[in-house]
């Protein structure tokens, strides 16, 4: 991380204030090690606006105290992480599963956040029913879309890479999540542009353009080979893979998104980096990779 | 391999002449430390009509001696693989890809193969221009189409899962596969599905059926997790997976396709064990996790 390869010598890091990190937002998965609190005063010292929450760093800094802190500190919330789980065919892991996604849209609320991520589950162990699978988690949207629209917060699907549709989504393309968005109100059900889990699709920008204001959230971080052994830690820094951020980004615009542009890496290097490393990292490589 | 998870206990395995086998090929890489001529005797053995040749073993047998080997057993040659890689950028690379997959194609009719397998290849190495990537794969098989049906060959482009596009094909869905064969005639170039690589897809079912009279080869080894560090090595053997084949094979019997159903497995576990025994359990886990 000291020498992140890619990033030309000697660009400067956005400081606080600097208008070209004014949607910048830290996930706070990127700098793993970091409590709530830490990443929020991580945040500030950078001058990044905004911050994606996880519902585990939440509860363990208290709904309330974390509420607190990101509002006292200024921050806006990006996204709440996560949702969904929704595929489960018992009634009673299904019931759960309702429960404890309407828990996560009252935190989603607490929070003021822009949106509540939702992964929505992958098949259940021993099941081959793909499409079974996935009427489930329209159903179960059905349930939560009100509850969200109730509680003024907005779900967000996010389709992941095909790589995880057995274990962790079976929501697999922008297309896809569109299709299962749009029996709802706009501003209850929304889609996550992942760049990480969608730059491979070739309907891409056809997509992104028929999302429009459906685009609830835009995540950015890089693919990169060899994918790791655990491919759930396989995403980078960006400019470090393979993924044109620029025309990403520039389509997620052209389809009307003003909202905060996230960056979310699960990769143990980074994670082994000391937290304001990484953010000085990704300040830069936001501005050379994205902003281009 | 010895007791296969998923079997039912007692289930007979098919011999020679049984009408469930055939439309069982036996693609070689499946039984990957066998000679052509020992996949050859190994496919008459277990009494299967059909076999998927790979350039590779064609070589080291010779190109007549291979095909007269095939030929004296009386199999079809359901697929050559394979040709493609047709993504370079330089014009010395470009000029290489396109002569190596007309040696392919020429192969193709030595061999009289129902088509020859095209996997287009991945990024080039630093390029991070996708779109353009998939423009040069078009405008190769424009060039290479009309020397496939001077040979009466047809090519068969594959569509890989999606987790390959950044280093092994750039051709990522069926429908993709379908948009870049339309303007070519039918009888030159068709597509692959395969199981392994297209499962996923929430659109699969419309794409095979948009696919018609393109099918040119159905492919079938299973989706199994954990993905194994080297992820070119996690297909698996039909039924230790999560892909429901039956739903798989009714949609392309559907569609009009009446060609051999190849068996290919990548997978250490597979290559290790004795060759038979692999045809055997494939043999049994047709009949029971395709034909239901």
């Amino acid at each position: 991380m000291d020498v992140p390869s890619g990033t030309p010598a000697g660009t400067p890091t956005p400081g606080p204030g600097d208008p070209r990190i004014a949607r910048l937002s830290l996930n706070q998965w990127t700098t793993r090690e970091w409590s709530l609190r830490e990443a929020v005063e991580g945040c500030v010292r950078a001058g990044l606006p905004a911050i994606g929450l996880w519902r585990d760093k939440v509860a363990d800094a208290g709904l309330a105290e974390s509420a607190k802190l990101v509002r006292e500190a200024g921050l806006r919330v990006s996204s709440l992480c996560r949702g969904g789980f929704l595929t489960a065919r018992e009634p009673v892991a299904r019931t759960e599963a309702i429960a404890d996604n309407q828990r996560a849209i009252e935190e989603a609320a607490a929070l003021e956040a822009a949106c509540l991520v939702l992964v929505v589950g992958g098949l259940p162990a021993g099941d081959r029913d793909l499409p079974g699978a996935r009427e489930r988690v329209a159903e179960a949207l059905a349930e939560l879309a009100p509850y969200a629209g109730a509680h003024g917060v907005r779900l967000a699907l996010e389709p992941l890479h095909p790589m995880y549709c057995a274990d962790r989504a079976v929501l697999s393309t922008l297309d896809q999540a569109i299709d299962l968005a749009e029996p709802h109100p706009v501003g209850q059900v929304g889609v996550v542009v992942d760049a990480f889990h969608v730059w491979w699709d070739p309907y891409l920008p056809a997509a992104i353009a028929r999302a429009g204001e459906r685009i609830a959230s835009f995540q950015v971080c890089d693919w990169v080979l060899p994918l790791p052994a655990d491919n759930l830690l396989a995403r980078g820094m960006m400019g470090d893979g393979v993924i044109d951020f620029r025309s990403m980004a520039a389509a997620v615009e052209a389809a009307g998104y003003v909202g905060d542009i996230e960056v979310e890496i699960f990769n143990a290097d980074v994670w082994a980096a000391p937290g304001d490393a990484v953010v000085d990292t990704l300040k830069r490589r936001y501005v050379t990779e994205i902003l281009g």
